[in-house]
């Protein structure tokens, strides 16, 4: 151990993040001015890592190299259909997947020999929402894998043998990937750490890469039907791909290859969610965190009443109409899908509406409600802002591309009308709720704060004197605010607003998450972008949005209990 | 002054970045235990800004909302030539450019008026050569802007008043924009936060906004060619452009569209150079910055010789080749056309080589010398070395595009073999560059490290007794690496390598800069990934990798004063 110590120096980039870690755990003053033992182990371990230097600058260069190759091998097999085909970016892909596998199975081994290797575990990493949804959408991918080995297999008398190989490939992947992170999302890796970074990013490009050729592959699709019509019967719409050249040679061909391409979306979403997770890792690795005791605030539904039952009303309504939605837009009858279009544009409106008015009074209620804003350093809430605003992105995209259209077409008929209304207040939302959400996760948990305020006080004034005049007056203030009386009925709003928003975030999830599409049943939109366009751009955004509404609910629930 | 103080409350999540720069403060010591004055100032410093909570949140949305309506303006109307018209984008940039300019004015006189009002300034914001560059582009983008408005007067009979209207706004705002920026760089802004934040955003999104759409136009009007033939003739191809229906009423009108049309890039180039200067000054409000005195490190040439004087022999070697090219490549013959890329590609793979030798010298130096890493928190560093990163983004993505494209298509012909080698050859040379400039940007300086080693341990061993073993240690190896004799010729090596990396990087700055474009000359990515694919690769792509290189030229020369 003490030979350890004599060998590290302190030459290292990182040495300020790690010197910044250490003075946020636990106990800083017993840390540094107390027991000598604490601090020579504290001091020990940073030197440790003190010889990896410049790893996360290897680590970056190498998923930078990944992700341009396999975009420009993807836009490559994409736009040109001679020189590059579907069968190499399958290669590159198999090569990737291969070779992440082989570094999980490592890490895998090497972890759980030395125990040296993960001392400490970030609690607020790898939440249950996250690896529960990675879990779920693996499910899903992992029988689009299925299918399509199924499928393909029909094929082989006259197409490659590497259109089986790859599902083959990937679902192995994907049962290592989901096992890998599941077990190890917590981890803040200290030994190994420059190769774990490479590996890190590996998976991190290998996901990306998979996601970009899925997206790809789906907008592909859809535009593959030949001379696209708007009033084109919605049956033969959706049946009408396939190959013509090469005949599958079993008979259930048709159904696997229909039920595949509706498991495309569920694949893409998984491949968000594995990188989110590895990158949160990647962000952990060498962090000292101290054993944060979990916050033991029970949750209690009978607190919320208004908000509860109204937004359970809510996705009862929201389930109903998505379902008669669903119906409706398949008959080949024009009527029947406007009616099912203004029955859906109608409902998406009351609950944005609904939602921005909640919002606000929620955004009220934090500016009556003083209390303090945490000012303790947390990487992994500041990447959970950074992931929630960054997902928002992708509805923000949409909306504000279907304004452009229906403003610029005049938004003639009601339709248009109210997809332009939509479209408006979805942008309202989002922008709403990222600052409540921020804003809600960023202020002192209620009862901590209570306990804390005294005794914060009294520690500052033994250690500054000198702050003593603002800080009497401070702790004066928050006596006064403090008064249970004059908050509970605050906090109960805060409560409120946020189950509601919760469940409301909930049926927006659901709806486009299992097939709602009214970007595309709706043609306004098509015909101001032409449809290769507007195919990418929703096929890149409504992941990321689905992915912010999962992201919203993990989120609120913890807003809720905060407040 | 009293009152203020009491007043304030710490309840701002930005508490915690402010106690980190006062902790960075020069001394810290002095700060913290001893006079109780400056102690005061600084808590109320701090206090001061608690009130401003939430903008840099508010800022992001606005950002975010201007960019994506932006985006979906310039695609509307690049992409639909009906419903929304290049008019219509002109209009929406009108009034950003007006808002901007009337923000900046509100911020001159502010500022202007109040001294209290910036109080500190970040010595390491908007070097030098970041803003000559802002007033270069600015100059010739204002030439753009009179090139601009003398051809559309001629068709101001026939053609919307907008066109004419818009390059007289954006040459009052490249003025007005110049002016501010140039003398507000470094402004590290005290009151007015939320303000300032939220107009510092509006200046980014609306050069973000100007710049997707010069790209845009620049694509367009590169694709406007009918029937793109390679074989075409150059002359023809360069001067083929001009509106068919509506006349020009005067004579020149076509001399001046083609000169506008030549000074677009720098256009491009002057809204990257805004948009990372405001972004800095974004990140810079709040900040308290102590006076860290500016290194006195004198430049001497003398000391590099051999760098020098081969750097200074690939220059002129490059600018005899590059005018060569230029010269050669605009006659009508296919093989003197052919020599012409030959010599480019020869050229250009000579200075990549050498560059990657180079590189690699210098990264082994770094790992020879065991100089300390600087463990102080240095925003503007981070953020420099992250454009550094970001901007050689542009040009890996052009080199892996093209090496697909060559791949793919077997790389015949010695020209394609040459291209392939280029683009190989420049992504290795981006990833060593970029690995060997931020190892260097982290380092101590030499002499400062020279004079702090001693002091810095005895400080250390005063405070945290039980650090003792672990710095005695590391002092006498300090002792033993810092000996003058070991050193001096590594020193050296290292900044030979610096000052002949610096003068390569000029070279292969000069040469996109001025008009050498290899990409659209050669046929092979054309016919690969169609024109108007590789059109906007190489149109966003490029003009990063121009400020990539004037951004090494800088990075360089500090590393070099380090060293």
């Amino acid at each position: 151990m003490s030979t350890d110590v004599v060998e590290a120096r302190p030459s290292n980039i990182e040495t300020a993040a790690q010197m910044d870690n250490i003075l946020h755990l636990p106990s800083p003053s017993q840390t540094f001015n107390g027991e000598a033992r604490g601090s020579v182990h504290h001091v020990e371990a940073v030197m440790e890592r003190a010889h990896h230097g410049g790893g996360w600058l290897l680590s970056g260069i190498i998923c930078i190299n990944i992700l341009t190759l396999g975009c420009a091998l993807v836009s490559g097999s994409a736009f040109n259909s001679v020189a590059i085909t579907a069968v190499h970016r399958q290669i590159f892909l198999i090569i990737l997947l291969l070779l992440t596998m082989l570094w999980m199975l490592f890490y895998t081994v090497v972890t759980s020999k030395k125990d040296q290797a993960v001392l400490f575990k970030d609690s607020h990493a790898g939440p249950v929402w996250l690896r529960g949804g990675l879990l779920l959408f693996g499910f899903l991918s992992l029988l689009m894998d299925i299918f399509k080995i199924a499928t393909y297999v029909g094929y082989l008398h006259c197409d490659s043998a590497v259109k089986v190989a790859f599902p083959v490939v990937q679902a192995v992947f994907l049962i290592v990937q989901t096992y890998f992170l599941w077990f190890h999302a917590k981890d803040c890796v200290q030994r190994h750490t420059n190769f774990t970074r490479c590996g890190l990013t590996l998976l991190i490009s290998t996901n990306l890469v998979v996601w970009m050729a899925a997206v790809t592959e789906e907008s592909i699709h859809q535009t593959e039907i030949p001379d696209l019509n708007v009033n084109i019967s919605h049956k033969i719409y959706r049946a009408s791909y396939g190959d013509i050249k090469c005949k599958c040679s079993h008979s259930v061909c048709d159904t696997f290859k229909d039920a595949f391409y509706y498991l495309y979306p569920f694949n893409i979403e998984y491949s968000l969610f594995a990188s989110a997770i590895a990158y949160v890792m990647w962000k952990n690795i060498g962090r000292l965190v101290g054993d944060h005791s979990h916050q033991s605030v029970k949750f209690c539904p009978k607190d919320v009443r208004l908000g509860l039952v109204m937004g359970i009303l809510l996705v009862v309504a929201g389930l109903v109409t998505f379902i008669v939605y669903e119906v409706d837009i398949l008959t080949e009858d024009e009527k029947n899908r406007n009616k099912a279009l203004l029955i859906h544009f109608v409902m998406n409106i009351v609950i944005a509406s609904l939602m921005c008015l909640s919002t606000v009074i929620g955004c009220i209620m934090f500016r009556l409600d003083h209390r303090e804003h945490v000012s303790e350093k947390n990487p992994t809430r500041s990447l959970d802002v950074g992931l929630l605003v960054g997902a928002s992105m992708g509805q923000i995209i949409i909306s504000y591309f279907t304004i452009v259209a229906a403003v610029a077409t005049g938004a003639r008929g009601y339709l248009n009308a109210l997809n332009l209304t939509w479209a408006v207040l979805m942008v309202l939302q989002l922008g709403l709720q990222n600052y409540f959400i921020v804003e809600g996760l960023h202020r002192e948990p209620f009862h901590v704060m209570q306990e804390a305020a005294l005794h914060t006080n009294a520690h500052a004034f033994r250690e500054h004197p000198e702050m003593s005049v603002v800080l009497e007056t401070h702790k004066s203030r928050y006596s006064m605010t403090l008064s249970p009386e004059t908050l509970s009925w605050k906090r109960r709003v805060l409560k409120e607003v946020c189950a509601f928003l919760l469940l409301a975030n909930i049926i927006l999830w659901i709806m486009p998450a299992f097939g709602a599409r009214p970007q595309f049943d709706h043609p306004i939109e098509i015909k101001f972008y032409k449809f290769t366009m507007w195919a990418a751009i929703v096929n890149i955004g409504l992941p990321f949005g689905i992915f912010y509404r999962m992201h919203s609910v993990a989120s609120l629930f913890e807003v809720y209990l905060i407040s």
